[in-house]
């Protein structure tokens, strides 16, 4: 089961001198495209590039981050000129302001490319009926599976996220045999699906591609179990143009890397240095196609390992493992980025509210939830109800605003909220804790 | 400013013979592919249409009704195979059921062509950067006009809908030419962009492409004064494929079809019989391209006219009127149909509650509302604000889960909803009254 297998079990070597070449072409992409490349790679003393004789050499390269992206935006990484860009994806940033993927035709060619594999190695074929219960719109998800799915000839079913009675009534009627969701999303459907009572036997479900969100075992075993289904893994961002950057095989046995457009490495996130093959670190990633926005060496913050190993599915290209964490203070909650200071910026400026909040992440009926605690300025304020009802609703507006995500605001007494000192604790991720 | 130039302007007779060619066709392959049309054809002595000789024989073949998708829902009137069906869109029916649409790589291809006639007609050129704020999804409205847009080579950005802030940020930080939008959430946008108070040298908008709910003229006026754009307005519908049907041309002087796939009529609706060109009466269109989902003889339900007069735009393609009302009671808010028969389904049944409510329709800063206001059963209730509260919650949740709509639930004292003698009078639309 290959999209494009010549490429997908292309032995090491060959694959290596076309990352290679790739490398160095993307090098002078960027060095003749892009300013800030430009400058960067000039004072790092790498210039177009011409210079890199192996792909170790990719460590002389300097790291691109979040910040880059942030003191770029909206359009300051662009290689390809405007008129060459067919389409814009946007995710939230660290700020208000989101972070922008854009891409040429070609780039939604090879990205379509990249999802049909992850999809194929999942088992889809052009029988297949597939649900995308992903949030359609600027998210890279939804239209990234979509035009991969399309691409393979599956039938898709573009229900975007929420309305989980349509969604069952969809499974039902219309025959659907895989699901592409976030894990959490797909585990309450799989609960809501047990619950609706109707038997296994009256649904053709029979796999769900899930990404977008860290997906546990547990959790794919559930789902698995709720659904009667075959579960796969995939793993992308928007900085790196979406979904299809790796992808389970069938052997579940790490995400193979779509190695001839990404060049991954493994780092000490404290001193940069790259780490042994299957050290556990920060995961890096270069582009080696991407014409609208190519990436060199993009810091994703996700803590993981890399294995090189031959795999038995036939895949020659490097396998990362789930990842473990990030080093940031990022959420993914329903599959949406998720910064404290996104929060806070709602917060600031509000009226009768003092400045200490609580962030709390819960999994209600395997779903996500997330609720602010905002503490009140003064003890009396309780007794005007009407007026907080306005103001409670006015924060959630604007939160659902800013965050595209709905959030409980809760009002609690003055001085009821731990205080720190240094630095506040204001999450309190509760998702894992067992449900009361 | 064509898309299919030789298409667009070709001579009528020409038109008109590709249209026969066709119309034979389609009559036999539902015929032969369409157990359900097979049927009727055979009953109504059609047959596979050999013997229709002219365009006017397409009189001899029986209507399809909205009652028949819903008979026959969800694949009763699929011509391919699903194995051949590349996608599925959906839009609410008159009960729990949608509306199903089913199309073929080639349906999304022919698709895709006229609505970017459309697009093209509206002044959309490949270096336009434009922003999509329909909702995506199942709607047909998002999609179509994405494949359209992106098939000219225009910059997407699909935005969906809602989040007013980021929006118009969008607006400014892209450098965004050119807004989808349904012409009641283009109102808002350009309120909001004014209220906003930056210049509109701001903003690079120069044009709106808008659709899925009739457009006055008084709108059109506001929205291009607000924003400082060109608009135009088009129109389509699921159970035709979606938009793309017709548009309006540089002249806005009626809506030309992509007549060498849509065969429109007008009939007298309460006689079924055909008018004379000019006269006001149920459009009925028969499609000639479609593989997925063939549809002969539609009644819309849309009250308009049709002219075949020469327009100087060069364009040979029939024109349509804007429409001029419905012959049922769906209404269409923010672009979404909404049938009483939907509403009604999630009152029954809920406890506290009488049989008596009313649906209100507002246009709030230009943006439709929905009120349901329901009649509590016993007086003494409403003390009993709390479960009230749970109750009110609850309802709106489940109209929200079935609409696909926020609506704000009141709660009125018995008693003292309008009774009615006969048929109850439940739809109160108050959107084109003055606002208060």
């Amino acid at each position: 089961m290959f999209f494009q297998k010549e490429i997908e079990t292309m032995p090491r070597k060959e694959l290596e001198a076309l990352q290679l070449a790739k490398l160095k072409e993307t090098v002078a992409y960027c060095y003749n495209k892009v300013p800030f490349y430009h400058q960067k790679l000039t004072e790092a003393g790498v210039g177009d590039g011409s210079r890199i004789r192996q792909l170790s050499d990719v460590q002389y390269i300097p790291f691109t981050t979040k910040e880059d992206f942030r003191n770029n935006y909206p359009f300051g990484l662009n290689a390809a000129p405007m008129k060459d860009i067919v389409r814009i994806h946007a995710s939230s940033g660290t700020t208000g302001k989101p972070t922008v993927g854009v891409y040429t035709k070609k780039d939604i060619d090879v990205w379509s490319d990249c999802v049909a594999r992850v999809a194929v190695a999942g088992g889809v074929t052009d029988e297949d009926i597939i649900q995308i219960s992903f949030g359609y719109g600027l998210f890279t998800g939804a239209l990234g599976l979509h035009f991969g799915l399309e691409k393979i000839g599956a039938t898709v079913i573009p229900a975007s996220s929420g309305n989980t009675e349509k969604q069952m009534m969809m499974f039902r009627d219309f025959g659907v045999t895989g699901l592409v969701a976030t894990p959490s999303y797909a585990l309450y459907l799989s609960e809501a699906v047990k619950e609706a009572g109707y038997p296994l036997s009256d649904y053709s479900l029979r796999l769900g591609i899930l990404g977008s969100e860290p997906c546990t075992p547990e959790m794919r075993a559930q789902i698995e179990a709720n659904l009667g289904i075959y579960v796969s893994d995939n793993y992308g961002m928007t900085e790196l143009g979406g979904p299809g950057v790796s992808g389970d095989c069938p052997e579940r046995d790490g995400m193979h890397f779509a190695e001839d457009h990404f060049l991954p490495e493994i780092i000490d996130s404290a001193t940069g240095e790259r780490l042994r093959e299957g050290g556990k670190g920060e995961l890096v990633v270069t582009t080696l196609s991407r014409q609208g926005m190519p990436v060199l060496r993009y810091r994703t913050k996700d803590i993981t390992s890399i294995t090189y190993e031959p795999c038995p599915c036939g895949r020659t290209h490097a396998r990362m493992s789930k990842t473990a964490g990030r080093t940031d203070d990022m959420m993914i909650i329903k599959g949406v980025n998720v910064f404290p200071t996104q929060i806070e910026s709602v917060l600031v400026g509000m009226p009768y509210i003092g400045p200490h909040y609580q962030i709390v992440l819960r999994r209600v009926n395997f779903r996500d939830t997330l609720e602010i605690r905002v503490e009140l300025a003064d003890a009396e304020l309780l007794e005007r109800y009407q007026e907080l009802q306005e103001l409670q609703r006015s924060m959630h507006d604007r939160l659902k605003s800013v965050l595209g995500l709905e959030a409980k605001v809760t009002l609690v007494q003055p001085k009821t909220l731990e205080r720190f000192q240094g630095k506040a604790k204001r999450i309190l991720d509760l998702r894992n804790e067992p449900q009361a």
